[in-house]
């Protein structure tokens, strides 16, 4: 069901500060930079790899506010890891199979998510303590590679 | 000088019970299963896809016991993801490039990893609150692919 890693989401204070971090200390090239209103954050996409089902990133995501989840994270945790996002080929069948497993779908129908995906979150406490993204990328993302 | 998402380490109580979930919920399939008495863990490597520098995996990390890394991670934190790994070509290099730029290294020199690869650790203090692991594959898992 998996096809990748696809990104790793790290919740940060300063964006710019750790684009600039990641390019300079590991050679990351910044693909892709947006607001994500609904989700209450600003983030950037640092492009890791080409694979055969898609490319893996990290995602950066500073958040708008303090009442924000990421901004809610930050105040709790840190700086660190907040999600892990793996590709899908089709995330609506995905959650439907996953659904039936007991675990709890943060979204039950996909949503809009990094450089024009499809994406939906499984709920932390059903996936050993991981926010689970699953990502589904536009047609655009899989013709481009 | 990163060429991709190696592995998500990712802390838990059992095991073998996260092996199953892992395998029943995503369809993950068990790649390697060891103990390293180094780092304080029995540690699951689950497959979830190769590409042309090498493969990816989620590393599934039980502590041997309360006073390992791991298992004081899990004492503070709970369940969740413990680092992030990244292939690297030539591990002792990207060590050298990464320690002139200001980055404490956890490790001065190349270690042994899970599957034969060498590795070190990067401070996570300096990496935005991520531990950081740098992995150069075994040349038969080069080989392999």
């Amino acid at each position: 069901m998996l096809t990748r890693i696809d990104h790793v989401g790290i919740a940060c204070h300063d964006l710019e500060e750790k684009i600039a971090f990641y390019e300079t200390t590991f050679g990351l090239v910044l693909a892709s930079r947006e607001v994500n209103e609904a989700q209450g954050v600003k983030e950037a996409m640092m492009h890791v790899a080409d694979g055969p089902s898609g490319s893996s990133y990290i995602q950066l995501l500073e958040p708008l506010g303090p009442d924000t989840p990421v901004g809610k994270f930050l105040a709790k945790r840190g700086e660190g890891v907040h999600h892990v996002g793996y590709g899908v080929d089709d995330v609506a069948a995905a959650l439907e199979a996953i659904g039936a497993k007991d675990v709890r779908l943060l979204d039950r129908r996909p949503r809009h998510g990094s450089m024009g995906a499809s994406i939906a979150f499984l709920h932390p406490k059903d996936v050993g303590g991981v926010l689970t993204e699953l990502v589904q990328a536009s047609e655009g993302q899989h013709e481009g590679e």
